[in-house]
């Protein structure tokens, strides 16, 4: 399975690449193990929190351990970077255990360090909706980061757990990009600047996130590119200039936010507050970029990028290097 | 027991009394339960979750059910304001079962429904600091009534919970008493005209809330009062007459926040998020005003009245007949 090759183009290059993904959501499962084997990932956050408390997250981190015993011919667990060398070395990928929502520690800051030593090296501080630390980017006001949620940002720099902003509102994002001793990320975001959405951010959140040491991964999800369901993986790595133009090179990545195998359930309950609440936002039709349709054409992306004739030494840090550098900083190794 | 007299004067006149306490907070027990009785309280809004989540907060009312069935000799359940009259009549104590924080439904709206059906009729929106809905008065920061807490609101207003804003931020306090088809309360607060203090509100906040319907419970509690540890049960008076003089004398009653039986481990779990994290505030010493020492005491709060010379209707008023107008109002009946 390992020795698939890729589906699509630029195959030899995309094969040296350390391939990282700073999102994916799918409906996890052997056959998306495979198809990440596939699509030359050699590591992916993987969220395993959206708006589970305490008990359900434990239950998804016990199923991602289940999976970890079941598929060690595919996968590994990533507890530090070199969990990802040796990834790319084993030809496997690596899955990084991450959160888009706090709500995994309830009220409980002490859980925090429990949940890294089970392998959590990213959470959200907020997913759409107000929490306990912060708030998210659908609600109608954004009071900014809350004081437990101080408390939990040194909390996080202390045991290193990356803090993720992607879907937490402007407010709460300053204060923590301000609070956090620790470089931040918006580890899948498009820009405002070629969609005007709740979801993207201005150029100026994305200057001021650089600006303080943060780190962009750009994302694909078509409602939030200009074209919409229109949109090919070349308008995604439109996206991609967009906010290296903006940024620089060095501190962009990409993050898919691929939905793989899920159906209308699940986008029903990720559009509504807390899962059954008020609706939040109607996604529409999920559609991948054309080019993209799943994790195992990800070598596509690498493809449109050398139609538009960027250098390998910027490649190689979007599609993977720069994510790792990042995740060095923060996990210290 | 219930023949016990009260220990202090002006016992004719509150042996006569519907006296409604707005908010005890104590170490319930048998012992607490007899000198309600002693004290001629006829209902009194008893806090069953503070920190607690959904679980903990069953627990409570497990307890409480149990105590129901131990000392009916002594309490009994208030679900309707017939209840009071019922406990008046038969010389008990009605329990009406409230919240200081709504923790006690972590994230489902749903769950109120359940606990009205348990018999919970008052709940604050949030107890000192952030919560899904709203955030208290010792945080830094105030963003407001969250979208879900507009949700929240409305699901009381349907069951007929009431909103307690007593601990709540200024600016989520006015945006609950503008959410609210129904009137809402601080059930026990004092004016900041008289101390200022993050916890006292002022005289425009104590204005706008009974302009738009709503009712000021005045409370005792020694650290929010002008002299400290040294004000006695005249200071509490002179405090209600402040807020009468604002108020009128209609909406305005008493909630005095007896914390008896409860020793340094509580007052370091309430002074702290979540119980246990950041210390908000330091209480110092907890000392009842001079007058006042024991629930059992409650009738000198009625001599201080008639020392003070208010008019009897004034007096049934504030000691229990606007609180009971209030509750039939939201409860219907």
């Amino acid at each position: 399975m390992n020795d698939l090759p890729p589906v699509s183009g630029a195959d030899v290059l995309h094969a040296r690449l350390t391939v990282v993904d700073g999102l994916i959501v799918s409906d996890f499962n052997r056959a998306i193990f495979q198809d990440m084997r596939r699509g030359g990932i050699t590591a992916a956050n993987c969220t395993c929190c959206i708006w589970e408390g305490f008990t359900g997250t434990m239950r998804n981190i016990m199923q991602w351990k289940q999976w970890f015993r079941d598929n060690d011919d595919l996968i590994l667990q990533v507890h530090s970077t070199a969990d990802i060398r040796r990834a790319k070395a084993e030809g496997k990928t690596g899955i990084i255990l991450g959160w888009q929502n706090i709500t995994g520690i309830e009220d409980q800051i002490g859980y925090l360090s429990l949940f890294k030593d089970l392998g959590v090296g990213i959470i959200q501080m907020a997913y759409n909706t107000q929490n306990l630390v912060a708030t998210g980017c659908y609600e109608s006001r954004d009071g900014g980061l809350s004081d437990f949620g101080h408390e939990v940002v040194a909390e996080m720099n202390r045991l290193g757990i990356l803090c993720d902003l992607s879907h937490v509102g402007a407010q709460s994002s300053r204060d923590v990009i301000l609070a956090s001793r620790q470089p931040v990320a918006y580890s899948h975001c498009l820009p405002a600047g070629l969609k005007a959405h709740p979801r993207n951010k201005t150029d100026e959140e994305l200057r001021f996130i650089i600006d303080h040491g943060g780190f962009v991964g750009v994302t694909m999800f078509t409602p939030f590119l200009a074209r919409g369901t229109n949109a090919t993986v070349d308008d995604y790595v439109d996206a991609m200039e967009y906010v290296i133009n903006l940024c620089g090179e060095e501190r962009v990545g990409y993050g898919t936010d691929f939905t793989q195998g899920h159906g209308q359930k699940f986008f029903d309950w990720i559009s509504h507050d807390k899962g059954y609440a008020r609706r939040l936002t109607d996604l529409g039709t999920i559609k991948n970029p054309a080019g993209l349709d799943s994790i195992g054409h990800t070598s596509a992306l690498t493809a449109a990028m050398q139609r538009r004739n960027w250098p390998e030494a910027r490649i190689e840090r979007v599609m993977g290097e720069n994510w790792i550098a990042l995740l060095a900083e923060v996990w210290r190794g």
